[in-house]
């Protein structure tokens, strides 16, 4: 037996969720397929994004940075407290129950906008009279339609011959759950993922070391503002090693995790911890889809070929988020979903990649959209570049958080922004003004002449802007 | 003696130290003049907002906060605190290091920009050979330029026959610095300073009465989101009244303030409070200005007669800020400031009235730019509004403040923007893309399609550009 639909959605994470509800907005009828599952075994849409990515790791965020600041700076503010303890069960229990907030919200908007959805895993049969054949796991019937949509993810990469078992190596999922804080943590991999994680349990009292490949921190991020951060992060505690060779790693159960590697100097080395997280990069996710079924294309890297607007080489399959091209980021996913959904729909969706932000959720976060001042180099753009630091910021010091600054790039010509980067408090909000500027081409005059409220932290957007013309107010 | 400059500014409050070092920027030889002194007879530029206003009180509001949170919600986090604390002087101490901080800067930004600083309070003398000359208390010499930029600013209201003793009955000032938590405190009031200062008071333990003589509560403020706001604050403990006609007042030293009023159903009541704060505006201040010596015209209210850029009735004469027409802003002062400097300088300087954000720090915050739905009615315009709540926001949740909205205003033809309204975390910085957006007469539908990062509390303004057209994703 066969239901027919509209579109089927594979995956229900943000490019999924988001693509299946834009579509039924759009009067088709859509199903959405997903397999995660909660602690009982029902269904937890949302991905990566909700289940052990972006949403548990900002609420464990959360609860760490209270945590760090009630020990190290309620002082200063006057605010006394003794015995201060953590209950870690709890701190996670916070973190699964705002997680299942996400996953009931998403199968609450399934309902109201009239998504099929379906618990289970997507796999493509065949084509079926010009359309096609979805089969989902654990169930007897299959889903037909003309459009499918695949937004199945990705998944952690783990080191060669050393699996995760989520126990002592971890992946981004582990990483959320450890039972107790670990006496000595090791992460491979100073990334968005490693730094967060290394953020949150660095602050709830595990001793941290980060070994990173790269010679350079943050090498995506614009060097000026890694180097801030770098500081930053060092300053708290958090121990990086750049230029690492990581060699033999040896899980002894009970014992912990034995790395070894050779540092930047070439000396050889070992790094003794409790528990490993292992974040060194995620790969496409096609685990189970049948993809060769539908005669779908995939690179050398497993992801999924699509063109600019996200068509596979099959006619009426479509790929969305991180199991394509492109940042493996949830809002890019999102935009795709909806850009897709509109276009089988015959209207004109778009995805500008120039203007998708990027965010680091420590502490200072880090944000930024479009180009850095080694891409502007390297790209032989000439450009004005313009800084503000959040030291001079009269809301920063109430806040009695300094550290980190914005930074504007234009072109030395027309002073359009290139670039906008941001290390500091609330960098992760601030950046939305920058994304709307780029997208309205606006100069950074633009931003410089534009009345931002005081006090505010959005004050050093626009000093930052005035500086490209060397005339901030403040500094 | 008199000392030739290019440019005098009386008053170093934000409209006037920004319109100083905009001037010494420009090339002028400029003067500052400022009378604020701090505890040790020293100079405190900065006026109202550095001193006793926006800086001070943000300072307070955070270490308030922090204080409310460890003791109502760190339990939600797994973070277990016996005996919780208050150092009222360390607070307040905290609080006067940072109003230093910004101070120090102001003179120190005098230097950096060559801008010569005076301690005193400026007056007029007469007008000489096409120039003006003015006075510095406390000093010999007189300054003369052709151009005088006047920022006075603004005093407290009091209220009729009860003056401010800054002991019992406070103005914003002696509300920054009571001694000790009162039992019970009374405000009236429900404007930006009494809503900040009564949740400062309340967080750390006083009983919080605030006595409006309006009907209709934050009646400026658009009334779906003061609604909201109002529903807040009461579930915080705050007691608002409204309707109040106040009457007698009586400052009885010792026993505290005793405040008769009649309530909304007419009823006689009387208030007994340890402290009262007075909060029911603010008159421009032109004292001990002489401004008639210069000939400069005054309005009914006291306030500086100008023109759409800041001229007064007498040439060369410019006033800015709080002491001219116009919201009593520390942000749109310093946009007069840096725009009447252009203008000296020959240049086209211009403030976007329409484009002023507002903002209200309390917890949730409140902040606002354009028209409310109300004005918009009044103004017979046809709109379209959109809203969308926190409590549908995962960056929100994993905060675990989910409390208000954003609410978008566009007009019904167009779709432009007419106004965007918030009340939530962090609202103080979100409204930053939102004044951007009407900078650009952006649509609600260009934020609609704009990515915004994921999880971020900016994607609840990217939402309710999207409920505008009815397609909100994420409820």
């Amino acid at each position: 037996m066969s239901k027919q639909f509209d579109v089927i959605v594979i995956g229900g994470g943000p490019g999924g969720y988001i693509a299946a509800i834009r579509a039924a907005q759009l009067g088709f009828n859509t199903a959405c397929i997903d397999e995660w599952k909660n602690d009982k075994g029902g269904p937890a849409p949302g991905g990566t994004c909700t289940n052990v990515g972006c949403i548990p790791s900002k609420a464990l965020l959360q609860s760490s940075e209270h945590f760090e600041h009630a020990g190290k700076h309620f002082g200063e503010h006057g605010i006394q407290v003794q015995g201060l303890g953590l209950d870690l069960g709890k701190m996670i229990g916070r973190k699964d129950a705002v997680v299942k907030q996400n996953n009931d919200g998403i199968l609450y908007l399934f309902k109201k906008n009239k998504v099929s959805f379906f618990h289970g895993r997507g796999s493509f049969v065949k084509a079926a009279e010009g359309a096609h054949e979805v089969r989902v796991s654990g169930q007897d019937e299959t889903l037909v339609a003309r459009h499918v949509i695949i937004a199945t993810g990705s998944n952690a990469r783990a080191l060669p011959g050393t699996p995760f078992d989520e126990v002592n190596v971890l992946s981004n999922d582990g990483a959320l759950r450890i039972g107790a804080v670990p006496k000595k943590l090791g992460l491979i991999g100073s990334g968005v993922i490693g730094l967060e994680m290394g953020s949150v349990w660095r602050r709830v009292g595990a001793e941290v070391t980060i070994l990173e490949g790269l010679p350079t921190f943050l090498g995506a991020v614009d060097e000026q503002i890694a180097k801030e951060a770098h500081k930053a992060f060092t300053k708290q505690g958090l121990k990086i090693e750049l230029g690492v060779k990581v060699g033999e790693v040896r899980n002894q159960g009970e014992q912990g995790v034995s790395i070894a590697y050779t540092d930047a100097k070439g000396q050889a080395q070992t790094l003794q911890v409790d528990k490993l997280i292992v974040s060194i990069g995620r790969v496409p996710n096609t685990v189970g889809l049948d993809a060769e079924a539908a005669g779908i294309q995939l690179d050398e890297r497993g992801a999924i070929v699509v063109d600019d607007e996200c068509r596979t080489n099959v006619p009426g399959i479509w790929a969305v988020g991180d199991v394509v091209r492109g940042p493996m980021l949830a809002h890019k996913a999102e935009e795709e979903g909806v850009a897709v959904a509109e276009r089988i729909a015959g209207q004109h969706g778009h995805v500008n990649f120039n203007t998708i932000p990027w965010v680091i959720y420590t502490s200072p976060e880090i944000a930024w959209v479009g180009r850095t001042e080694q891409q502007l180099k390297a790209d032989g753009v000439t450009y004005k570049a313009g800084t503000f630091p959040f030291l001079a910021n009269g809301r920063a010091r109430a806040l009695g958080d300094t550290t980190g600054m914005v930074k504007f790039l234009a072109d030395a010509a027309t002073d359009e922004i290139l670039g906008v980067h941001i290390v500091g408090p609330m960098a992760s909000e601030l950046i939305s003004e920058a994304v709307v500027a780029m997208e309205f081409k606006a100069s950074s005059e633009d931003i410089a002449r534009i009345c931002h409220a005081h006090p505010s932290l959005s004050e050093a957007t626009k000093e930052a802007a005035l500086a490209v013309d060397k005339r901030t107010l403040n500094f």
